[in-house]
């Protein structure tokens, strides 16, 4: 595999087939994992630990609320590690400053409240820089939405 | 020693610094480590089981921005973990979301921002819980503050 | 009974069945009352001087809005003092905002926003203290905790 | 007196200045206290009590962070209360939520963060509902606020 | 009538009928009106004044985004103008500074968010200023709601 | 002259000379004013019908807290009316909102925080609708800005 | 053609209505169009060129998330652009913000959250600026507000 | 060259030093240029298509305000853009949301306010997926850290 998935609670499931569908969409296998930064640490070093022996270069992780796993992930592995903040309370912000306000040297790659499409769209753009074919997908896949929006709205709308 | 503080940077020393002045007045034993939960997880988990062998019953923990030290700890230990928001950005509103917003089972009993003293404080009504003579210096304390307060301020204030 | 619980009205009992919950799951003597810091300021010393007369030993109280009932309470006794803070507007910051930046010498030991459930918990880890059966049972639900999430997702999940 | 003054701390005095400073222009005979809510909960009802029976009509409350001074004087006595958030954390929010949201029944009238001249205006403008020389100074400070502006910029500025 | 109270809109007549409900209960006389302080600035002016002739001692302004409506009233009168912060966006933040924030000199007494039974409380207390029967129900009110309070919850409850 | 430009406090003038400078660089003919919505709404009144009647054509209104004054000119004019929310408190989200969020049928162009030279830069936008040589310096700034910026930075720099 | 309207998404329609419906009632023609600024960035520019070219003489732009949209169209004409912020997270400041904080020299005519009635009311305004006929319709639809003002809640409202 | 540096403006450059010192210290080449998505629209498009010709893999882009340049970028090409939002006014907020709120398919990996250094290390990790050495380098920096951390803090320190 190449992306290993991690999020925190059956409830973030909805939320995070965004990302999983963008990696489908692209071809690049993946494997998602339930796992809690609290409530399990020794599992999910485990499992980072053979995600990586087996081949995996990005991480995505999603959490809500003081959502520390993306953060205690990056802290575990130097391979990079994409945030997706869920909406639980207070808007998604809380979410979003635990998962984005990391400290100097231990990044997460932050993207939108709920849009984990957009963090299987960049782990995609990031396993791109080795393989050609891929980036190749991904200039067609920009072509192709260029040519679809246009198609649908090119000539104006009612309003 | 009865209590245990943690934070993640020398610069947070000052902040935490009200911490240990509210255990001593209270003498109330206590050891300070600047400890990382991202940067040396591991020394934290050994630091965190040593402390506990030598009698720790509290821990404090400061953090600010995306601050999973208090929870981090938390997930380690049930020793019950007081959490500081320090601040250093966004008013400090990314420490205390990141550390009051904890899931369920895994609390962070959090005090106001750059609060440390009543992180103090609250360690000591914990221990006051099995400790008699603590509880009595706690409610002296009271009658004493209310005492001193009412002198200094009793008679009105010129404005 | 051991652990007192306080809120202000009727409309906030179930947030706080999640305090009794836990406190049932762990077998811990409390009683509930539905008081209010303004409304019934003196039943509410009354009240809370008799809990500690029983050998209530930790508080918990939940509030909305300006929510000033664990902030009131807190200045009553020296028993430490649980706040819930509870959605009503503003996403719940007013409440959370009003329990936890308590003034220096009067700390609330605050949870996440209508987390009740964790208000139990931490009255359960400041019991274990001094109550060694407790901590067992404490140390006993983490491991069953961990054990029960790595059966349900310790394979992986579909995405 | 006709007015009582109420604020928590030394450190607040310069922002309550605004309050004296404005009944002083409009005649209104005051008292300050430094008194708290949580400190010395008794004293502050005594001294309530007491400005009550000297002719007090109403009260002014300043107070920052998780103010709760204004909301508890408001439930200690039926005159209206007016509070005035101290910017002291998080831009004052947290003081404006804890003063301005209070439950059902038991308001705090509210000015804006650190204005303690406009809690002092409104002040006079309760007591002229009863006092029709007042009355007449606010009209004439209305005129007079006008006229000075118009003369001061009614002409246009350089910019 | 004592108060007269006004608001922007007919979508706002739902929660503004907590401040008529309010005083009714005390049978203080009031009169509402629909105006809008940028719509129908004279017809706004000159109803303000037909109250005041009439004898009005306290205005209520609602409003919601915006919420122009009670300070634009109270830079028109003396009188005491409460204001009401109706949530129509951004939690109602909007309405609230744009009520709570005036400038230096003319003030609104502000109320919570939606809570337009605090703004008739508020009035009703401004009133009893001068008026001792309504004092006198202000305080019975006070011990009602006590005495109320107590027997509905006051043996504990089930939680 | 073609542009009004008003604020509410001298306090306001370091902010607003921005809008100046950039009508100034554009060669449209301004005049400015203090003045209050709140202060003196008839003087406010008069000087916008002056205005109107000396070929003003765009109105620029700066102001802070709850910052009434553009929404209050707008409900008198039916010239475009842009609004410079001037930072006094709450990083100035209070003076963003009262001036963004106007009810239906009564706009204010808002710009950024303290950003008056962008009120400046949006009336010669809108002034150049009917003045085509105002247009032509328009685009030949926009010429000029570029090249400027492309001789400054081009190069790439040091870092 | 005088307004182009443009929105990113079809799910934007609705809200985008309001502006249509405002020039409709005004009777100025308008074209609209789903454009996307990060999407499809050249046939932006080129359907914004040739609606300039086909008489187009304001521009409105809704957009929400990091709503890039109307700032994007802003650096690409030197007609004044109105930007509707449209929400869709964190109560639409995210759109709020990113819409109306422009950089100098580029502005955006920022309306309320969702509020695109506005929007179409500023760009009547803009227009009317050398249109007379249309500044006379304005002035007539201020009279007729009123006036329909007036008869549906002048006579005071049962509350 | 590997990574491109984008910033807007040259008060920029201090907060952007941190990326530049990281992949200095990883020996990574890199490039710094002073461009912006509004001014010089197309210059930037010519910088970019340069750097990807002269063998960059990814981008690094720092804004404030209304900060759309990172997503601009991001629009142009399909490498990976790490955007670092500044702090400019509220608290970085609008800069923050500006950047990570990025609609569908067009991600921006988002880091911590002013926190370029973070924006560095996430370029490193994201060239070490094709890089054994750099990969290498940062293993070696992690346990570096360590030792460092451990070192400094390992004994406890005075508090």
């Amino acid at each position: 595999m190449k992306v290993a998935i991690f999020f925190g609670s059956k409830s973030d499931t909805d939320v995070m087939k965004g990302a999983a569908n963008c990696l489908r969409e692209f071809g690049v296998e993946f494997k998602a994992y339930i796992l809690s930064a609290h409530r399990v640490p020794e599992k999910l070093s485990e499992t980072l630990k053979a995600a990586e022996d087996n081949g995996c270069e990005v991480v995505i992780a999603g959490a809500g609320l003081a959502a520390h796993l993306p953060g205690v992930i990056a802290s575990k592995t130097t391979m990079p590690v994409i945030g997706v903040p869920i909406k639980g309370a207070v808007e998604g912000l809380d979410a979003l400053f635990s998962i984005v306000q990391m400290p100097k040297s231990i990044p997460v790659a932050t993207v939108g409240i709920n849009n984990s499409y957009n963090a299987g769209m960049l782990a995609v753009q990031m396993l791109a820089i080795k393989d050609a074919a891929l980036r190749e997908k991904l200039n067609q896949f920009r072509t192709d939405m260029k040519t679809k929006f246009i198609e649908e709205n090119g000539q104006g709308v009612d309003l």
